[in-house]
């Protein structure tokens, strides 16, 4: 294991935990909810911007990497913080997610998956061994294993097929990882919803031994519920002293509930793309810029927030761009999005320190569920 | 007239002018390059990153505003400053030209045009009087007679018409308007390029007596040479001690010869649109990243521009940005783009009080001749 990379756990309540993982770019306080920068920019924002809302650490998408600029030349400009003007930590999928979702003719093996560019049409390999090598090119600090990510609902015998070959997979990125200085990498439990295959997955990943578990293959078409149930049954499997990631979630509440529940990591695209469409999340709850009753309304989208895109533009103004599809919405939208998501990790991380996460929680739902200020007349 | 708008000249040399328009909203140093907020926005530019590049007024348009989100609508908000969140002056132009180009079903008459919205089919009217009362509802600080804009080329009789109607127009439009405190109100120059007709047309402006005088019916598809031409015979006919703005126009290259020929204001969509195609403006002319020269090159764009975007993104990130068209490439681009374009305003006005205006001109010029940097091997 390198010696750079560390994940030292402060406090816990419930639960829930306080941590802070340390790496040669830069520490993340955990809980900590990472932006999603799938082509090397996190849509619509600079990345001072980003940087500004809270965000420590970003997630880039080795799919869209490896095909567009391609991982080799991103290298040879000096990797991906270099590329994108992103000096802190960045973490990386293994991009088998998205070739799973987005790429045509996919030929799925033992050694790994062949797979036609959505773009193009071009001709692709991902192995365990190239999807770590693409990630170093990219100059990853956290890098994930390859695995094989199932939509639920499926048959059990296909998730433990998945499963076991992901496990198989896991071991051989560990070995081309082998010791990379400063970085770290994160084995993935998968298992579907069914509790005693992710348990045997979270099992053969300890005892390979990673500096951190991710859970995958939940927020693929399940409903709420089950993604916490799983958590429930899969956390306390992972080992303590580890960060737990959960990939690809989610909306404001299912991080609450899953902080709950032990998670460390979240990220997704949800923000920056609820942003594109016209929503706006809050502390009134996500509030539809696109609905006629903000069209006359002089208002702030929330006059107390710390964010100055909150207090600045008029409802009716947020509306305006919306409706006319001016990029500013966009832009804005995206920012309040971001910045709202780092508010909510911020609180929850203070309410742990403090002991007051269940408050914390049941306050901020009570909020979200009281809804926006009433229309004007 | 109002004692709050007022236009003095400092400096001349040759006919280039250096002055200094003063409104209650703030001064604006000419010549001067307005950017254009079509919707209650430049696109892709919060508010405070158009002042940053050095822009002191903006343009609004009164068709799009008129039809969303609705002058009435815009007045009730607070006026277009507030609205869009830009404290400092704004021209508004009388929708004439956007009926002309964009409206369907238009039906001009000697008492105004109605028109049917792009947008919704919905009718619509536009008269001078009603195009007065729009812009003073979206509370604009300089405002344009309703005019009748036709494109080049076109016959003389076409011509020598459109050019009476916007006379009368202008009268009109000068009774509407009336003595609104602080504002002012500029007629505009038409006669397309006959020189007989553009000279009647000024003296026809000339005995109305406006605080400015634009040039309409120009940069509507003539080449550049007869632009220069009809600016060489009628800028001299327009009153001196007035501003003088062409509308709609143009390129760095037409802004250089235009202020030599003693334009003083110019407005243009140029620079935001180039830069959403992918085009950046620079001393080295423009530059189409979407080149596949700039796919592996490290460099900044122009590492001496004092720009902090030139200096941080390189080529090839510019590059994979508008080949994968990203949202940040339309918002850098259009940045560099606003902000070179006021360099080159800020450049010619220091040349002008330094009695240069002729070897900033031709300098300017050699390095756009001279191109961009050698490509890397």
């Amino acid at each position: 294991m390198s010696t750079n990379f560390s994940f030292a756990l402060s406090k816990t309540d419930g639960r829930a935990r306080r941590g802070r993982i340390t790496t040669p770019r830069g520490t993340i306080e955990t809980p900590a909810f990472m932006p999603v920068g799938t082509a090397a920019t996190v849509k619509a924002m600079y990345p001072d911007q980003v940087r500004a809302t809270g965000a420590e650490i970003l997630l880039g998408n080795t799919y869209h990497l490896m095909l567009r600029p391609g991982s080799e030349r991103v290298q040879r400009l000096g990797g991906l913080h270099e590329f994108m003007d992103w000096p802190h930590p960045i973490l990386t999928d293994s991009g088998g997610f998205q070739v799973m979702s987005l790429a045509q003719l996919r030929k799925l093996s033992e050694e790994g998956v062949i797979f036609k560019s959505h773009i193009d049409g071009s001709t692709h390999h991902l192995s365990p061994e190239r999807s770590v090598e693409i990630q170093l090119q990219l100059d990853s600090d956290i890098l994930m294993q390859l695995d094989e990510c199932i939509r639920l609902p499926a048959e059990r015998d296909d998730i433990e097929r998945a499963m076991q070959l992901s496990l198989r997979w896991a071991e051989r990125s560990k070995s081309a990882f082998a010791n990379a200085m400063g970085r770290a990498l994160f084995g993935i439990v998968q298992g579907g919803d069914v509790a005693e295959l992710r348990a045997r997955s979270a099992a053969g990943l300890r005892s390979i031994g990673f500096q951190g578990y991710s859970i995958g293959g939940l927020a693929v078409g399940e409903p709420q519920e089950t993604m916490f149930r799983v958590l429930d049954e899969i956390v306390p499997e992972l080992p303590a002293e580890a960060p737990h990631y959960l990939m690809g979630v989610g909306k404001p509440d299912d991080l609450l509930g899953s902080v709950a529940r032990g998670v460390d990591m979240f990220d997704c695209v949800h923000p920056t793309r609820a942003g594109r469409h016209g929503h706006a999340y809050s502390r009134f709850g996500v509030i539809n810029l696109k609905n006629a009753r903000h069209r006359d309304d002089p208002r702030p989208l929330d006059e107390t927030s710390p964010n100055e895109n909150c207090r600045r533009f008029s409802r009716a103004y947020l509306h305006h761009l919306v409706k006319t599809e001016e990029i500013l919405g966009a832009m804005i939208l995206s920012q309040i999005n971001l910045a709202y998501y780092q508010t909510l990790m911020a609180g929850m991380r203070v309410a742990i320190e403090q002991g007051t996460f269940e408050d914390f929680s049941s306050n901020t739902r009570a909020g979200w569920e009281k809804g926006d200020l009433p229309a004007i007349e």
